[in-house]
């Protein structure tokens, strides 16, 4: 009787497959916390800025309260770091993911268009589906270690086009978009482009693009709290677009969802600029050390990368799922890329850990491939 | 050019008019925060349980990694409490709201039809307007001191019906909704009835209709852990139904909404019974002590309420909005019922308070009306 009730669009819907958590290993595979080493959800192996700690202590008092559905101090920090006026920032309290499905609940109705060139962040496919969306695909080109092909967003701009998805540098390949693609496609186009810096901050300028957001109309810089800041786990994530984009999202976006204790986080963390610059540069040399590492194995092919991750292809006779499963047995999480859309073959993404992390891992590598 | 981007339904909309929050007071009439009594949003005035500090601290070390999408520890929690399997409880990231939202995504295509008798929560609305639906209103009878209207609903369901809204207690009228109803109503349909149990644990029955949920297909429970819990800040909501529409809405939930944070402070607050009860058994006192003040005054008439709020008329020549703001002036935070769609008149919604808060409000009262 229910399913009757159920949208046809639900019925056929592929779910999300997240990057495996620590705690389910451990109870799956009976493992010590001590012995996992977590690459599969590029996250900051770092944690996050020790100045939290402090000022989480303080807001337990205030718990029983709602949240502030927008909080002036985070709005300040947040303009002051980014450079832009806190009118052009919408911050959201389930991470980039509520920032994409505001997107859609602002602007697409069912049968308008979005484009996503794949392979890329999976979130972008399931929400524009669940919000009704008919998806065109364009392409990043494995040919040219996974280059935009511009003319494949280009021909597939219609009417009806309202987004089209820029992740830059892209996940799970790594490679950056060039700025003068972006251009290009921002002037051919009055839908609106989205560029998710999710890993901007791990590329060569930590900006990048985000202040173009002031002069073009149609474009929002998406960027999160979950990757540099090491804060994952608060689920925070904004946007950077002009001030009329900003308004309408805001009529539809989630009105509390930001917690009490996650807005206090934000804040401390973008206080701590040291922390910041650190993980970046840990980070960078992370990734460095697994690059080198990883090239030296002949079954394995690493895709250069500016995010805080790498694209490793799989070229013997194991699939990425089986590849996978004994990392795991060994208590390695990485992310088999077999639920990205686009990827012809067998990828996994290795996200970057700390140092001795890293070269515990390629030890543990030996055993699998040669 | 972007507003021609935008979807009809979202210029269209009226936005959400939230209580406002304390810290917002504080700005706008500088006053000390010792001096605010806020009584305008429904929560716990004796905040939250205690043993949440020290579960809070453990985690932040875990800040940088992703929550776990289904945290195995808070669905055996939360089973217990309610005593439901876990397979039949979905918990969200935005308190109640993101469980409405995921209705609306799970069930609601364009031109779909809604149910909601008036005046009650408007994020039904809200939601339903958003996803397309379209809203026939029944209502709450104001001459029964907003008895539900069965008929109102009755007389409303179509083939096109997904969704009917009931909430019990009621708000931000404070009245039940009798049992015989609810199951009149359920066995009417095949639409999905929603029953917002979000102050039941004020109530006679602190589980009132929730067990329902495991013998009917069509029912889903709506709880929170915003109100007697004293988490607002937090926004963890849940739902309880039969195990298909459980997963069915799971496809479509978001997937790591629930902060690692505010996981662990629901499981703390559940294991931490002896503060429930104190809160259920503070919070009648506290709203007998305001119903017996507040009917003292000759020009309000106020209404018997099984929430931890009360619903009160102004029978003078001010209108709610001058009325609350000689209240805030005087540091009293209560809420301007005018955004409830389907009250006629001037009415505002006392939330309870500490004895205290209850006895200096009472007290400022008498400066305002006789």
């Amino acid at each position: 009787m229910i399913e009757k009730l159920v949208r046809d669009r639900v019925k056929s819907l592929k779910p999300y497959v997240p990057g495996k958590s620590k705690e389910e290993i451990i109870r799956k595979y009976n493992l010590n916390p001590e012995d996992i080493i977590k690459l599969g959800s590029n996250e900051n192996p770092w944690g996050c800025s020790k100045k939290i700690k402090e000022e989480l202590l303080r807001e337990i008092g205030n718990l029983h309260q709602y949240p502030e559905p927008v909080n002036p101090v985070l709005m300040e920090e947040l303009g002051n770091f980014l450079d832009v006026p806190r009118e052009n920032i919408i911050v959201g309290g389930d991470g980039a993911d509520e920032i994409i499905d505001t997107l859609m609940r602002t602007f697409v109705d069912v049968g308008d268009e979005v484009i996503i060139p794949i392979p890329t962040f999976t979130q972008y496919r399931v929400s524009a589906h669940i919000h009704g969306a008919n998806i065109r695909y364009g392409r990043y080109n494995k040919k040219k270690d996974f280059k935009l092909d511009v003319d494949s967003i280009l021909d597939n701009i219609t009417e009806r086009t309202k987004i089209i998805f820029l992740c830059t540098p892209n996940n799970p390949t790594g490679n950056p978009i060039e700025r003068k693609d972006i251009k290009k496609i921002l002037e051919s186009t009055e839908a609106l482009v989205v560029v998710d810096h999710a890993y901007i901050e791990y590329s060569k300028d930590i900006y990048n693009v985000t202040k173009w957001a002031l002069d073009y109309e149609n474009l929002l810089i998406l960027r999160t709290f979950s990757k540099i800041f090491g804060l994952a786990g608060a689920r925070v994530g904004y946007g950077v677009a002009n001030e009329e984009v900003i308004n309408y999202m805001m009529r539809v976006k989630p009105v509390f969802s930001l917690t009490r204790l996650s807005q206090i986080c934000t804040i401390a963390a973008l206080r701590d600029r040291e922390f910041f610059f650190y993980s970046r540069e840990k980070g960078i040399e992370s990734r460095e050390i697994l690059y080198r590492g990883l090239k030296k194995f002949k079954e394995l092919k690493v895709y250069p990368s500016e995010a805080n991750y790498l694209l490793v292809e799989i070229r013997n006779d194991m699939t990425s799922g089986e590849f996978c499963e004994e990392l795991l047995k060994r208590g390695v999480i990485v992310r088999d890329c077999k639920s990205f859309e686009g990827l012809d073959g067998e990828y996994i993404r290795v996200s970057i850990g700390t140092f001795e992390e890293d070269r515990r891992f390629l030890e543990i590598l030996k055993d699998i491939v040669s």
